[in-house]
């Protein structure tokens, strides 16, 4: 369906990070395949994730978390149910206070990417309502968990 | 939050489509703000309403009906609940087989952008499953919405 | 639709609380009318609002809140997009620590009632993880907004 | 958080339909637990799984469906990200034109029973907008799949 080339930013070489969800009946709409929002709720679903395993609660300190700044998704084939995907998670990019990660979704039985993503967080102190510098403990803690630079 | 400048594709001069919706408290997440989910559901009810405006599927006949090749969202500022936003919705490209929209959601209160978004849409034929070409009714149609040449 | 008569708990003069909400495109499924389970989002939207009208968390407390045990809806009618709905509540029952409100969906444009439900909230102290009595104030709160007696 | 009995019309022996969900990060709200709502897409969920196994569909011939009529939600023990579920639906009742189903979802790590539900679905016509008497063929097919007699 996408009238656009893959993102050029993701020729991730692996994506680190995997959940496996099922479709559920509710998540097709009236055109029968899988609704375009539920795209953005598996994407979070990775993203969120992908922070636990590289613990980023725990090296971001209290009142600061992850904001997301801007989310795309590119539809590739359309999803039916029932079925399972695997939606998949990797860095791409980290800035000064902000870092860019890539989403794939796959149909776990034909092996299809169904969708690609590209997401921006913004470390963010909540309490303070204004963004932050990404700590270095952040930053290595994304390498290691990548296995390669990152900037 | 927004590491991004507004997008380029975005100077609509206006947004002959709006819809106001009000904020549920089920759309809040443990971040206490509105899920970035949420929005892409808002967009989907201005592009389906501005569809209806058009006369979208009249116009495009039995079977053939636009799908979503693919969609962003930049976040501008956090929403609460309870709210009422007005979700906004303009067309600035027609291609050949597909046509480009921008969104944008406006807190109804404070007047304040909460988040722009662009998404293109493919006139398909469900039952070919494959893309059409545009027939010259719905681009007449989408310029004299919108006031303007689209190309 | 319903199998069973009307709830006989809900005999409601009238619901003090109620909130006009847009139907959204998304909210539809397969069948072509409003999804089940988007009854349950509106209910908690009228349950939200009836609390913060009554200021429930001011008079609750830090660390406290009410907690749903249970709820039910009754499809009456099948709603389309587009429309509005107004979902209104009414609190039907006081108990110890313990409280039922009724529901009710009706079609802003028709004036039919599409659903009606009903709801168990118990007091909960979230920090203890336990049930807590009702305190006299959130009572009276509950009978001053509803305009007559619960217990 | 229950403060009613468990369901009387739920001695089902065993729940002949069973469905694995992975909670998802969105599927919890402001309170940090899983929200209300989730669970009723969840009944879903087993519910059009039930009709899948039991080939409904074919059963009842073109435009004829099943149209939920009632749907309730017990909760027993507060859910939270990530985890996995598993959503347990099983026919208790079949009557003329209509049938009685129990829910369960159960925590899979823990085996704790999160929540119980009780659903009624009414067979009809959308063509006709009306229901209409149960096809002997669709209750063999549930006593079949149940390994017992229903009515």
């Amino acid at each position: 369906m996408s009238v656009e080339p893959p993102l050029a930013s993701s020729p991730a070489p692996s994506f680190p990070c995997r959940v496996v969800v099922a479709v559920q009946w509710g998540d097709v709409d009236m055109m029968q395949h899988v609704n375009n929002v539920v795209f953005f709720r598996w994407f979070e679903t990775a993203r969120t994730t992908y922070f636990a395993e590289v613990k980023m609660n725990e090296l971001l300190g209290e009142g600061v978390y992850p904001i997301l700044a801007s989310v795309r998704c590119d539809y590739r084939a359309q999803l039916r149910h029932p079925g399972r995907i695997s939606v998949e998670c990797s860095t791409t990019r980290v800035g000064r206070s902000s870092s860019t990660q890539v989403y794939r979704v796959v149909d776990v039985e034909s092996g299809q990417v169904a969708a690609e993503g590209e997401g921006t967080w913004v470390c963010f102190d909540y309490r303070a309502q204004k963004s932050k510098v990404l700590p270095g403990d952040v930053v290595a803690a994304l390498e290691r968990f990548e296995g390669r630079a990152l900037r």
